[in-house]
């Protein structure tokens, strides 16, 4: 008998229909033996229509109310679940984040879970119960309600899952698995078997949307076994695996596993900064102060010798970030701050970077014979990432997903298991 | 300054532009030095939409999951209507039942309030801020999630005046006050300026919907002082007083105040009952423990020894209490169960009757000079209410208005008291 959290997202459950499908896996799953915890989302277009009232009330929803307010999604969904999994008899119980023991910090519609009590649920599954979460939210040590941001639930899920030592972690969505990139962008896009936990991250990080970036972190960090499952069909998935591949067989690696890529950044640029110690905390922290993520940075010298510096933020916080900005530049006698929110940016993430030099010269190289300029570089042991105008998005996507060979059809031979797959892979372009 | 709970019903929340209205009131209010309570419904029609999710998933919602879905109504209005005044500058913080301190016992979507907390609220009000809570909402003592039943806003709004001792108990609502009779039946029906607390709780027990019954006894209980006024309309609406009017002022006292009617109750006669002690509670115990409200209870002494025992119940109760009594009939040795859901009930309510025999009598002329066979009577001090087939409903009401001189029009003199007019009103008749 094993344990498993399952997480359903808002299209798994977006309907009457949909949530009885979910009642029907669930229940596979519990008469295999196992004890089952479900987290879930809002019914899909739930929290677009409570965000949609809550702007429309006021221009600056209180941050308090906010989570008072769409957390009441969650809420729709997993008591819906519980009913229809009572009225075929099968026990459940639902629990909003609060009853369920996660206590998060008090800051209201972007909260981190400070712990989890495993109380109730082991309570309620010890009885026989199919215990139903709340994604996405939590209370504070006041009792106040509060939500973990969107795409929240993915890491209630997992941090559900670490804190009762889960055998799984189940990430039930709309994709069967994670693919070398978004297949709307790029149809000959494959799924991936497996993909190693700091791929993942990388590839949730840049804005592959299968899962969400805090929910790898968690789940790297507290080790909690992973797979990406679709609702709607059958099959294996991607699992997220914490082992390295042997580096004593090279050729299994892939120099590039996924391509990643999102228009939700811009880009602000403070010119001319005075060139001492200290000036990038200078500018970071009011940022940080104002609870704003800060993704890419790139300083560089001017030749008047002050410096440039440049940092991503999300787009939706960009107007925010500009006015802190230009309040420290004049603070620290900067001569200006240049914004651009019309920008891209694409990812290559893989393990096999790590002992293949040249990935990031080959991208640069495709880009630039598709005429396509490069604003911004960065790059980490297992990921080059490139800014470019978000006109060029698409097209750049397509000529580096050809480029690196992720397309490429395979040849299979005797029943290969997944494994193989990925060697054949790999093989085919090293 | 004055300590007002302002309770607003869910067409009163119905739209964002609604709400935007409301947030006025409570601002008006506020501007003049008094501290506001507000209990709100849902948005008009989401409770409805939750009710058809839940019934659209399985036939007999469970009951805890049931309260755990319907309480995001309220959630959502509370949380939208605080949204609304924060951004107006105006401090304000919802609450859940539950962070309200409202403890009701475990009975889920029939609970009913045990004991209110006052130091939650008390706390925010010191602070300066409008307190905005749930209506309809509890918890019980293990912090799960409780409803009122439909209507329990009302419920809700009464006991937090009452516990936090407030000088008066504003229920808003789409009509802009108490009436002689339902407008929408009887054109020429008129407001009254004033109702007693026994004639209002008459009204409401049948069928009157301005406020709902449970909370008309919870207000005269704890002496809660009430007024019902328009969220759409200025004006002094209608309010419930605790004075009986002076009896040695008989010509001030109406006969009838108001007609009260509705269609929600079925009727269930058990036949032939050995007339023996006790049977009436074998009979009624099992439909309590049901927890099925039983209406107006008539027994007939029959012909052949036995007795017949008929009583009403809501109509939505009406198939759970027939298969009861099916049950207890065969225990009993009762003959026969018979069943009519095709009734209405119309009563006449006013203190007056207490020194004026006739009221009934008279009544039953006016129905049959229409022709209207009377199928129950129940009498109380102040009420007198009959069943008839629903389809004579209308026509019935009517003739009651005109007959007990209710919509007669009103020759105002130099600028008259609302209590003069209302003494001019019943001397026309009396």
């Amino acid at each position: 008998m094993a344990l498993i959290v399952q997480k359903y997202g808002g299209t798994s459950v977006g309907s009457l229909a949909r949530i009885r499908r979910v009642a029907e896996k669930v229940m596979a799953a519990k008469r295999e033996g196992h004890d089952i915890v479900v987290v879930v989302s809002a019914m899909s277009g739930d929290t677009d229509r409570l965000v949609d009232l809550a702007y429309g009330i006021t221009a600056e929803p209180n941050p308090r109310e906010y989570s008072m307010l769409v957390s009441t999604g969650e809420q729709v969904s997993m008591a819906l679940l519980a009913m229809c999994l009572i009225g075929q008899g099968c026990p459940a119980v639902s629990l909003t984040g609060g009853q369920a023991g996660i206590v998060t910090d008090s800051l209201y519609h972007k909260a981190r879970i400070l712990k989890i009590d495993n109380g109730p649920i082991q309570d309620l599954l010890a009885k026989g119960n199919i215990v139903i979460v709340a994604g996405f939210q939590g209370m504070d040590a006041e009792g106040q309600i509060t939500t973990l941001g969107r795409g929240g639930s993915d890491t209630t899920a997992v941090a559900l899952a670490a804190m009762l030592e889960a055998d799984e972690c189940q990430i039930y969505t709309d994709v069967d698995g994670v693919y070398t990139a978004d297949p709307r962008v790029v149809p000959e896009a494959r799924r991936l078997p497996r993909i190693t936990f700091e791929e993942m991250l990388e590839m949730a990080g840049v804005g592959a949307k299968v899962l969400h970036k805090r929910a790898v972190e968690i789940a790297g960090k507290l080790k909690a076994p992973l797979r990406v499952l679709s609702s709607f069909e059958d099959g294996p998935g991607t699992l997220i695996t914490f082992e390295e591949r042997s580096m004593d067989k090279p050729v299994e690696q892939p120099i590039v596993s996924g391509i990643a890529f999102n228009r939700n950044e811009a880009k602000l640029t403070i010119m001319n900064v005075p060139d001492r110690p200290g000036i990038a905390a200078a500018i970071l922290s009011p940022i940080g102060k104002a609870n704003i993520d800060v993704d890419m940075i790139v300083q560089n010298i001017s030749v008047e010798g002050g410096t440039d510096f440049t940092f991503t933020v999300h787009r939706e916080e960009y107007d925010k970030a500009h006015s802190i900005l230009s309040a420290i530049a004049k603070e620290i006698g900067a001569t200006e701050v240049r914004g651009n929110q019309k920008i891209a940016k694409i990812s290559l993430v893989g393990v096999g970077m790590r002992t293949n030099s040249g990935v990031a010269q080959k991208m640069f190289t495709i880009l630039g014979e598709e005429g396509i300029n490069i604003q911004l570089i960065s790059t980490s042991e297992i990921k080059v990432s490139v800014v470019i105008d978000e006109k060029y998005m698409e097209l750049g996507v397509r000529a580096l997903h050809a480029g690196f060979g992720l397309g490429v059809e395979l040849k299979e031979e005797f029943d290969p298991s997944l494994e193989q797959v990925v060697s054949k892979k790999i093989a085919n372009f090293d």
